[in-house]
């Protein structure tokens, strides 16, 4: 199989903007990714897209993909919308680094746009919940926040998980975010205030959920065959692993983990060629809609063992001083979280990285990084590891 | 690039089940899909799965690729649900046969399912026109049927199309879906109950739409490398062409043809290795919403001149008499069009021509065909030419 580069990714801000069509924003976010890449990009040259979005919110839902691109000016070219709830993102990236795989496409577009700030329509409303498994669960009342409460609760109660884990994990994500000038809520928060908020769903409060957002994000990804005409400083996709699931709660086994995240990472560890993620990454991008799904994920992901994911941030091990550096970018909670663009958002936080541009929050010259996208409560999952080809030297 | 082939194809009756839940119908059409496959299809040996869905109507949108291949037994796998208004399907198939082709998978399920006729939520009722474009066509009161009703009228403004050439598509396509027994209005109908049906929207009348549709199709695409485990009887894709445009009718530079069917099909045509369609195909499945797609598809696909739409049909030529066989199925107008079965159903049609399972509708030996599938008015479209492997003879 050939290997696929990001030669360059960029986003809008993340926050509310109900004034904005989609197609602006997308626009932005690919200008935003043309001049993160080194060498001119001819949009002529683009063979592929792939666009996440579930259409919360948005006037356009279907052929939104076409529509979005068609006003870059890619028209003649396949452009799909896919939709995994909030893992359409790391699909379309996955479906583009596919696609150069194919041998179909040497250049090719991915991105994410959503607009959940525009609730003018009827079906905007009704729409947000239909992420969720509608027949069994969301039609008996359940919401996503109720659905991420029962697993808290599950977790409390088999492995001794706080509140105050979980909110040591906001207080961290927005101290990263703070440092993010793309973040939506990009302000630190103290443990007391993380601890204190109002219910949502208990045990959830105000500041163990991630808010509503509109944003894009688009990343270019290159086959090895043209990396270079674009830039000496490209990101190697270094492994892929995506897996699916029963999307209801009740179809699962486990309340405490998501199977398809553990599945994806191990086909994305195989891929990359370790099995001690804290040994082989340098930092992570994991989905934390809710604290408590962010913790799930140091233990789906191989960061600690089950059950240990509270020890996990009690002792700092996802901070700038600890292991693994975890959500640098100020993650769903701070950065945001428009749930189509999400996935590949995450990927602009690891180019960013990678490439030696995350400004305040730069970790020190990383060679390789993960980023972890999830939707609706699990039924699908996306892991990518990325790295800077051996021997380079980040910027 | 890794040849794909079609070992497998089926799909349930299309009509009005709103008792069916989306996930029984996806797993009836994979039930028929298996049956129609020589060897016995383990489940467990596929690997991907494509689902194309719009979410009309349907109580599941969100998470509705996993959510269908999960009740399949399917978990652990990538699944992802694909959207391009009414080429959804077509698109699904395009994605599988890509997945083959990047060497991550061998055996790939494309499907496609939607039930149109649960009308039960606001936003179902809302939904349909939202593949439309929406800022500037569908909220300035413009709907599908409306749309095509000016392609309709600028046709026979420039070239002299007439509602009795719409009105011979109607009864041709009738004629061919009365021996269709999964389609939805299979009878036959008259040259004059074509003509003085009620209008919908004029120049458009009842019997030059087509209906609202409950159903599924899936299909199972094969890598050259396990085709023969599974059936001495398969079908070749041969060219593949995919392109896209502006999503507005009101965007692009004519009113009387589709740019992306004509992009789509060089494409493909490329890819297959011929130039004159006539010659190479021995049937066509295409894109007929409405009459006037189906003709000036005839002329976007290069089968008779441009603004010669009329006489082709006038002439026989798409008749089991005349040079090219089209949409044998009965088509959307007759088969049904459950807008995100519907590109997957045309291969199932494909499937069965050139497997000589086609009926009391079998074209004698056919040894190549191509499957058209359009989104919206336009904005998305795919071409796929199957053929019988060389020498080999249907059944």
């Amino acid at each position: 199989m050939r290997d696929a580069y990001i030669i360059g990714a960029g986003q809008t801000d993340f926050g509310s903007f109900p004034n904005r069509s989609y197609r602006s924003m997308f626009h932005e976010a690919f200008e935003a990714t043309r001049e993160s890449v080194e060498s001119d990009v001819d949009p002529d040259d683009i063979e592929e897209a792939f666009v996440g979005m579930v259409g919360i919110g948005g006037r356009q839902i279907g052929l939104a993909g076409p529509g979005a691109t068609s006003h870059l000016g890619l028209n003649g070219i396949s452009t799909v919308r896919l939709e995994n709830a909030c893992a359409s993102g790391g699909f379309a990236v996955r479906q583009a680094i596919q696609a150069i795989r194919s041998g179909m496409a040497d250049l090719v577009l991915a991105g994410g746009v959503e607009m959940m700030n525009d609730m003018s329509s009827d079906a905007a409303k009704y729409w947000f919940g239909v992420s969720g498994e509608m027949e069994w669960e969301r039609m008996a009342g359940t919401t996503f926040s109720g659905v991420f409460a029962q697993m808290a609760s599950a977790h409390m109660e088999a492995h001794g998980t706080t509140k105050r884990h979980l909110s040591q994990i906001a207080v961290k994500s927005h101290a990263y975010g703070a440092n993010n000038p793309h973040a939506q809520l990009g302000f630190e928060c103290s443990l007391d205030q993380a601890l204190t908020a109002p219910d949502v769903a208990a045990p959830l409060n105000l500041y163990h959920c991630c808010p509503m957002s509109d944003g894009a994000a688009t990343v270019l990804i290159a086959s090895e065959d043209v990396v270079d005409q674009y830039t000496d400083r490209p990101v190697r996709v270094a492994g892929v692993g995506a897996s699916t699931d029963g999307i209801g709660l009740f179809e699962r086994d486990t309340y405490t983990s998501i199977p398809a995240s553990k599945d994806a990472a191990a086909e994305a560890y195989a891929e990359a060629g370790f099995e001690d993620p804290i040994e082989a990454l340098d930092f992570a991008e994991v989905h934390d809609c809710f604290s408590i799904a962010e913790l799930m994920a140091y233990e789906d992901l191989g960061f600690c063992e089950p059950g240990d994911g509270g020890e996990f941030i009690e002792s700092g091990q996802p901070t700038p001083d600890g292991a693994l550096p975890i959500n640098t970018s100020g993650g769903l909670k701070s950065k945001g979280h428009p749930i189509g663009a999400t996935g590949t958002g995450q990927v602009v936080e690891a180019f960013k990285q990678l490439t030696g541009r995350a400004g305040d929050r730069q970790i020190d010259a990383p060679k390789r990084g993960l980023c972890h996208n999830m939707g609706g409560s699990g039924g699908a999952v996306t892991v990518h590891v990325f790295e800077r080809p051996d021997g380079e030297v980040s910027a």
